[in-house]
């Protein structure tokens, strides 16, 4: 009989995102006539731009010729696309030869925890993208908690014991901080002395406008200790269709291994690759028309979280992020605990996150999600103004 | 200082496939004017059939407008899919919600693991796909080989000491062997009374022209035992799209624990789920006009194999498979060793794979993949035939 792997039992009944999903259905059971205003899921809500659509759509009718059809993918990611974000994102300090192309941020930040033996302490900021606590439990490995709190600016301390990988998310999911450069130095310079493993989600990184690095390779040092991971799915609308990539520098190692060898090894064994339209798609978003395109629909996006930000601070909240970041974290009122609060704002037909799902430094926070269009966040601003919330 | 995974020092340097396009690469440079038949890599050669183009073509368009895009897809599978495989392919003896939609057989066959403890010992088929041992390795688990040679039919015995997790594929690559029905009920009866877990590949099910099972569940017993996972790649021509669904029963149960349970788990906490497009494409094979060219196709494939081994066996040489899958096991003449037998053959202008690469009990043999169209296979007869490959 087979032994189960224990440490599902370490998570919970079920996944924050499912949670939100439940309460909200049995609201809408309760009260079928409340349209809800959804700023729960961070999931993305304009279309794909137009030069995404076009390489996809003419990928797709490709595979209708003998010619032009294509076999199993190169399990590392086409040479087209890791050539174009090594000249775009890195200006080719980092060799396409480092970059492997996923299917998804998500999918990447549990699946690089298995290079690792469950013999490991992972840091992780709290709150935190509810993925990297999951994903180190099921993995087995023991967690500590570096808490973001309104004090420390939602810069995470060092840890005071070693720890051996250290989830960084930056810009920061869910309170929306990006680490400005003294603060990753902290962290990178903390990581070659302790010999660590820096995970670094920059999942987000599309929408910084303050001067914070964009990847976490900008300070000297980080190649040796950190591995770097990203996602079309907020920067090009790519939620649906799972593209990502990965950087592991040819530099980072332990004990004289590579990861990126141990990486390769898991993966011609254990990934089938992404196919050829979608990363035709991803292609798309670094060809002139494609960035002009993408800097508009980036543009819109970074109006809307300043718009809701001003909004709600005219209302008299405190509420920090929507600067680099697509999510605004709302201080709740009078300490009061974030799924009571999260259960008044859904009474009054939005959609929230409460912040204690990040982790037990999110309480006493909501996550709002500034996807929506301009006259959805006015519409919901004019809801949660409507009424008392409670006194503020 | 993280703890590396010590288990990927058990894994070969290269997975197969890799060291096979190396040693091809070598031989091109050496002869560069040899155009080489690549009978090697079980890579699908036809176009994709035209509903499935028009799905992905119709659905990659509808992601230009606001109406119509999608975001996130649902991490279990769009419902759309998931009704009609349990309707085409199980007649709804197994329900939706126990269809899991994948981005590929080889990603799910090391996946699962993940819901079981690494101790474990593992039975595979000897020779086997190398996914099974490499993920079984780096998961950490122990490995048993039960060898399917010619002198027992290609069908494994039981294992003599007792096994928590059987990998069966069938029908079976390399081998091309698919269990008859009395085997199968052999091999479930013995995981009903061990209570081990059957991990049941049916990636080649739509290649059987014998009266074998085409699922596992078609024997009494085997939900409780057996999670079966298939793909579309071959059947469906989506090497390149990596689309594929597992099935968990509710019934499958370890000491009370569902396993369909942990899966959920597993999967909301990691997997980010498979874009619309492909899964649009995906359903496309089950309707009318898909299934009528489908059919065609795979009639095709199935002429392909049988004209491949006629015209070896006409040459004197031994072949098995070929009857239920695409590929031909070929068994070396006069016992040469199949890297051998592989370098000759190579030197003539065909790609093979050596059956050692597949375990040890592959030692003898070479796989013949036979997606190539009738006129490669002709000419690669030919080329096999011209000069003395060595006395048979």
């Amino acid at each position: 009989m087979p032994k189960l792997n224990p440490h599902f039992s370490a998570l919970k009944k079920s996944y924050l995102f499912q949670k939100i999903a439940e309460k909200t259905a049995a609201h809408q059971k309760k009260r079928p006539q409340n349209s809800l205003i959804n700023l729960g899921i961070g999931d993305i809500q304009k279309p794909l731009i137009p030069s995404c659509v076009e390489a996809m759509r003419e990928a797709a009718v490709s595979f209708a010729k003998t010619e032009t059809f294509q076999g199993y993918p190169p399990a590392e990611g086409y040479s087209f696309l890791r050539n174009q974000i090594a000249s775009f994102e890195y200006q080719k300090t980092i060799s396409p030869e480092e970059i492997f192309i996923t299917a998804g941020a998500k999918n990447s930040c549990v699946e690089i925890l298995q290079l690792f033996s469950s013999e490991n302490i992972v840091a992780v900021q709290d709150p935190s993208y509810p993925v990297y606590v999951n994903g180190s439990l099921f993995s087995g490995m023991d967690l500590v908690y570096q808490p973001c709190l309104e004090e420390n600016d939602f810069i995470p301390k060092l840890p005071e014991k070693p720890v051996d990988i250290i989830y960084l998310c930056s810009p920061n999911n869910p309170t929306g901080k990006a680490l400005d450069r003294k603060a990753l130095k902290t962290w990178v310079d903390y990581a070659v002395k302790q010999q660590s493993i820096i995970l670094f989600d920059g999942a987000y990184e599309g929408f910084i406008t303050s001067d914070a690095p964009h990847s976490i390779y900008s300070i000297p040092g980080a190649k040796k200790v950190a591995i770097e991971i990203r996602s079309f799915s907020k920067k090009g609308g790519f939620t649906n269709l799972r593209c990502g990539y990965t950087v592991i520098p040819n530099e980072c190692q332990i004990k004289g291994v590579s990861l990126i060898d141990l990486w390769r090894k898991r993966l011609h064994s254990s990934f089938g690759g992404v196919s050829y339209p979608i990363q035709k798609a991803a292609e798309a978003c670094y060809f002139p028309e494609g960035k002009k395109e993408l800097a508009l629909q980036m543009e819109a996006y970074q109006e809307q979280a300043a718009f809701l930000k001003q909004k709600l601070v005219a209302l008299g909240y405190t509420v920090f992020g929507g600067i680099d970041a697509p999510y605004l974290w709302w201080k709740t009122p009078q300490r009061i605990p974030s799924w009571d609060f999260f259960e008044q704002i859904l009474e009054k037909g939005v959609i929230t996150i409460p912040g204690e799902g990040f982790g037990p430094s999110g309480e006493g926070f909501v996550r709002l999600s500034t996807f929506a269009s301009i006259d959805k966040l006015q519409e919901a601003a004019s809801r949660i103004q409507k009424g008392s919330l409670c006194v503020i």
